[in-house]
């Protein structure tokens, strides 16, 4: 707990954040497919975009692909507030995003602790420190073991919410029950204060997470199919948890994809691709994205539970 | 096995491959303090130099930084052949790094499977068929499970070995007996083939690799600490494995530094640093590099070891 006061109220990060895909064909980002995918997100209604997370494949764009991408989201979001994502290997990486990032006119940010190197404790609060130094604009921890091959303790979720600056944490989802849900988010919560966010993440937990107490979902798949992740979260915030624990169940055979194909950002992309959002092969090399058996279970999944 | 012509001798990558620090200071490469580093391995005539291994800090460096590290490197070793390290995130970027390193005279290269995204198999032999399509020059498979979090399979091994152009195996070392060592190493060797040469790393089991069978040493300490890591190499490869154990026992106090600190480039620095070959905090952040304590006892190492 600390008694700062916050300088971004804590409804931008609040609700659904909705993270598109950066679409990528023969090596170039492709636009027209990227303010697609944002003028779906608009018209959905998602309370915030957040451009250039895991999903926007931030990690393999160039310092001018990703000012360009900002410009892009800024430009097509109509009143629908803006994240960026700024998370680079080198901390002088990250503050060119994040001048790009606010000179394009984006309300907040998104910084992963992304590792080549395993950091220790003392570099990632020290990033942290040297980027919330850096800019006016809130910011938002993004705890992504999966990709970063960081471990962040619940202590050191403390000390960075201590941080002016510090916004919003951007939780990894987990299987467990209501309760020990429940549990996790107080415990945050009594580390990081109130006048931080607390955000889940992990599609197929994302349910469970805002019943447990959680102020928002970051979310992967929402960055393509709003209206259904819209859905859940405004149920979940409204109270009504049996209703976003039915509607998330409702979506089982897609969380499964999730699981079994090892993360989110190729499934995503087949999602899209199948819907004819994106054309195939969307995603930069060397990711191949989910070869054809896969696809085609994507694909039957997509149009068995009627997902556009 | 393959059945194919090599186009590189074995030779260019047997012996020590010395991989000397990229030192940055103010988030900027010290020209003056690399070439310092390059003339002690040219001195100390190890058999090649790797420019921009992981303990070179390639993955944070930009491509024009390192097309500038790679024509140092090359201007700078006399006839000491020169391999560069090439991979990065994104496939574009590796054959971007290929084409400079190319243009510069190296004479090898140096191929890590850099994820963010994990990697499949698939996309992992898709980017080294790639990247032996694009260039003539050999390629050595950097297999560095710490760094990229991709697995390779023995079976992996020998796929890539069939590959036009794939001259070596830098294989992960590890804490095992001789009698289990000597197996690995066979076992790799019948997958691979006689004509790709198989380089040990992890600096503690130079000896062991090599007393194994292993062709090469790929050290990240002998990039500072040429001498002791050439007597080593040089008692190995002679048959005096005994000799070669011996000398690396006597090591023992300096292992322990990496396996105590969780791996090789912050000791290596700060060995670096303690010796004056270059100054404090050489090290790209957000790396902060070790704490107090534990400088001090690399230090307190050194000095016992009398290593220079």
């Amino acid at each position: 707990m600390t008694d700062q006061t916050p300088r971004t109220p804590r409804s931008l990060f609040t609700g659904l954040s909705a993270f598109p895909l950066t679409p990528i064909h023969d090596e170039k980002i492709d636009e027209a497919e990227y303010v697609g995918l944002l003028e779906r997100l608009v018209a959905a209604e998602v309370d915030s975009i957040t451009a250039l997370g895991s999903t926007g494949s931030y990690a393999y764009l160039s310092t001018d692909e990703r000012a360009r991408v900002t410009e892009l989201t800024v430009a097509n979001s109509g009143h629908t507030p803006v994240l960026v994502g700024v998370g680079a290997l080198r901390t002088r990486d990250v503050l060119a995003n994040v001048e790009s990032a606010q000179a394009a006119g984006a309300q907040g940010l998104l910084l992963a602790p992304v590792s080549y190197q395993s950091l220790t404790e003392a570099d990632v609060f020290e990033l942290f420190r040297t980027v919330a130094a850096a800019t006016d604009l809130p910011l938002v921890v993004y705890d992504n073991p999966g990709t970063t091959h960081f471990t962040f303790t619940t202590e050191l979720y403390g000390r960075l919410a201590a941080l002016d600056g510090i916004a919003s944490i951007k939780i990894p989802g987990f299987d467990a029950a209501p309760d020990a849900w429940t549990q996790r988010v107080d415990e945050i919560r009594a580390a990081v204060g109130d006048h931080v966010s607390i955000g889940v993440s992990g599609d197929g937990f994302g349910a469970a997470g805002l019943n447990a107490g959680c102020d928002a979902w970051y979310t992967a798949i929402g960055g393509t199919l709003p209206t259904p992740m819209a859905d859940i979260t405004r149920a979940a915030l409204a109270g009504e948890t049996e209703k976003a624990a039915l509607l998330s169940a409702a979506l089982q055979p897609l969380w499964d994809l999730f699981t079994d194909f090892g993360g989110s950002l190729r499934v995503v992309a087949a999602v899209a691709e199948h819907l004819g959002l994106v054309r195939p092969h969307s995603l930069p090399l060397p990711l191949l994205g989910l070869d054809d058996d896969q696809k085609r279970r994507v694909a039957e999944v997509v149009d068995r539970l009627e997902l556009s």
